[in-house]
């Protein structure tokens, strides 16, 4: 999946034309052409990868590090100083474009994004257990480029 | 609001366990205790700021880098490798905790962050001020140490 070249890739390619907010030598931030509310933004890195989880360490140092001020300027742009980051992995987790991204959406009364939230509980076993395995995996994990 | 001692800065402090993912210098990630699926973890700066335009660039920087791997380590442990990373600001944008934190929520069928998406359209002259107003900001936003 990571191989097909998505609508992100032709903006970065120059194939389609894009309101650009922002760039870098890692990294291009371009208004999402269907918000959930003035200004919502999109955060892409110029590495060509479907899920955050491929996504080499450089290319994720550099949007971290672009995202103040990026969010400063959809403060700007929008007038309200509340806002939420979404990055979705997967079909069933809503993703729709196979190329890593970060939504910069503003909260405008009820224009933005809408979350449910459903908790449950964590079991000291189950801490426990999940503990085990996420140490084995960054344990064996050097991280990448 | 950023200089408020919350539940995360006890965490960072010592004075509040804390199921422990990932740590390096800038970083930390630890289970949430109110998962919405089983290997939900946050993940947190060092740095005492709110919200994520207050944080300075190496604090968001560290944190992209490690959102891969901490990823990879969630799906290890989850199983799936469908999932969110979302981070909120603002209560009116479900921010509970006043201390900058990013949720990797796995997505396990019908576990994990309900999303409700509402778009609208994006016309030419709206694209042209917000960016007017985002590339001043931009233009006059040194970013932070």
């Amino acid at each position: 999946m990571s191989d097909t070249a998505t609508v992100f890739d032709k903006i970065l390619d120059g194939e389609l034309p894009c309101h650009r907010v922002y760039e870098d030598e890692h990294v291009l931030a371009f208004l999402d052409i269907s918000p959930l509310a003035p200004g919502h933004t999109l955060v892409i890195p110029k590495q060509r990868k479907a899920f955050l989880h491929e996504l080499d360490d450089e290319y994720a140092a550099a949007i971290g590090r672009a995202l103040p001020r990026i969010a400063r300027a959809v403060m700007a742009a929008s007038g309200v100083d509340q806002y939420n980051v979404l990055q979705n992995n997967g079909r069933g987790a809503h993703q729709a474009v196979f190329h890593v991204h970060f939504h910069v959406i503003p909260k405008i009364e009820h224009r933005g994004l809408g979350i449910s939230w459903r908790p449950g509980g964590l079991e000291a076993a189950d801490a426990k257990a999940l503990l085990a395995t996420m140490h084995a995996s960054l344990a064996a994990d050097p991280g990448s480029k």
